[in-house]
């Protein structure tokens, strides 16, 4: 062989070599299961099926990716919520302190209720019509005033030092790891996967990204009003102390619409406020998945808030996870 | 050489080759002008100037991709908004054929302005304090109780045939070329470009990935209140005929925030209603645009809706872009 000839050759095999390693390398990807703390089982097997079904370019059931929307609820199906959300034990620390530096605020509502431990008034919370105008005594009244800056800084040092009375950890310990998965799942299969919780979404924003790998702009939420101030030549936006948006209940599919424009395909919840979010999804052909509480030795085992949810999944015959069959683990590894 | 050194030597080399060829692919794009359409001119300058210093990761004004975020409001600044906003084009067509279907309309606001052709009645839509009031008229009472899917297959038909009555093209033959070459430029420099607009989002986003390449979930503007209504087995979102948001003025800050959770680093407007995105993004260390309709020949010479934003954008030192001067062409080839 002439020199050209021997070049020739050899960078034809080093491509074939490159093309191999490529080859390999998305095979391995492929067989590769994405959803390893997830235990074979139904609600394993219906995921599966349902993102082969919609990324199937021949099947009857493909999805454009530019629709493959799935939305997840987060206290109680994308993280812990027991003894109490999250979101709660962060305003209740506030107001904690907002009553110590000034004790006549105890005498006002929802001061009062955190004062006495009066629980009903925040269970009450939980009742559909009460939610709306209670929702601003939460959200809105213990942060009005503050400007989004001030209120970030506020949420990023509390969720930085916050430990779980139970589990002694912070929040990044308290999200569900085969969750987790199933996000980078979806993503893999060209999914775009948001967040629809009734927390406010601008205290969930400030972990979105470094819990779930999800940006802010993909984190919805409730919502406080927020003003538009400019003084001394400085603009900021300000919190007021009224209620914007409840993302609960029917609040949730329509506020999909509103933001995003388009429908779920896939949607996971875990209580009645996700009813209406799950019922939407499954009665346009996509996917519902409801988290059920079943694993009293490595989490909690109830059944609060889910009344009316669990019996129309079962009537529906939409995918239940029961937490201690279809899960290998709950939380990340510490 | 023996064998396997030839080899070793011809893979470096078949390497230093791809690596070269990596290189000059890259030397390119890099040395490629991404905005062709702009004259060289304070504007352009003004740009590149700004988006060289956000991404220099040695620089001072360094931004790191995630907090990239443009907003682009829509009529007059993306398209084309003379005699009447494309938007109010639809929905004036729409309410002609509900007076031809049921006369008895005209008895009544908003047709009645319609019916007798009071343009004031219109115009007074741009008074701040009237606005809110009168939006709910304009985007919900034409479409009230209608489906979302209804409405949206309403609103691309329309977009399909109409034509503007001076230019005799449909909505694509509107944007202005040097607008999508910002927007691309933009995304090129990692980038989020948003619109916010005070036109229905849920009109424009039916269009806005064919005219800029931008999902339904990058397009913000008015909306109005949807219900959630299940009947007969059927889930569907009904458009009430009420508004819920007036994302012009110092709504549009208030609704990136809401929704994004982020601020903007750069905005684009070209009236009033942009004056606070505008204020908010410059106040805040970033880029603010105002395109100044100054081309008689081309498209439309005016400053109307400028008489607060313009002395603003002068006193201040924002970047005016001068159409006339700035731009090489206005609209796409055809």
């Amino acid at each position: 062989m002439a020199k050209g000839n021997t070049m020739k050759f050899n960078l034809r095999i080093s491509t074939l070599l490159a093309l191999l390693l490529i080859a390999f390398v998305s095979g391995t990807a492929a067989a590769k299961d994405l959803l390893p703390t997830w235990n074979d089982g139904p609600a394993k097997k219906a995921i599966l099926e349902f993102v082969a079904a919609v990324t199937d370019e021949n099947g009857k059931d493909y999805v454009p990716p530019e629709d493959r929307i799935a939305t997840f609820d987060n206290d109680g199906t994308l993280w812990n919520e027991k003894p109490l959300y999250v979101h709660f034990f962060a305003v209740f620390d506030h107001m904690k302190q907002q009553m110590a530096a000034d004790p006549s605020l105890k005498a006002r509502q929802p001061y009062k209720s955190l004062a006495t431990k009066d629980k009903d008034y925040f269970v009450s919370l939980y009742e559909d019509a009460a939610y709306d105008t209670l929702l601003g005594q939460l959200i809105g009244v213990p942060f009005g005033g503050m400007t989004t800056d001030v209120f970030a800084n506020w949420g990023r040092a509390w969720l930085k030092t916050w430990k779980h009375p139970k589990y002694k950890v912070g929040v990044k310990g308290l999200i569900y790891q085969p969750m987790l998965e199933l996000i980078r799942y979806l993503e893999a299969n060209d999914f775009k996967v948001h967040i629809y919780s009734a927390d406010e979404a601008a205290f969930l924003r400030l972990v979105s990204e470094e819990l779930y790998g999800l940006p802010p702009d993909h984190v919805h939420g409730s919502s406080v009003r927020i003003e538009y101030v400019v003084d001394e030549g400085k603009a900021q936006l300000v919190r007021t102390y009224r209620a914007h948006y409840l993302d609960n209940w029917a609040g949730k599919p329509r506020l999909i619409m509103q933001e995003l424009g388009k429908k779920p395909i896939l949607a996971a919840g875990n209580s009645n406020g996700d009813l209406h979010m799950l019922q939407y999804t499954a009665l346009t052909g996509g996917l519902a998945l409801l988290l059920h509480h079943t694993d009293g030795e490595r989490e909690d085992k109830y059944d609060s808030h889910t009344d009316k949810v669990m019996p129309l999944a079962k009537k529906e015959g939409w995918t239940v996870i029961d937490m201690k069959n279809d899960w290998g683990v709950v939380f990340p590894a510490p």
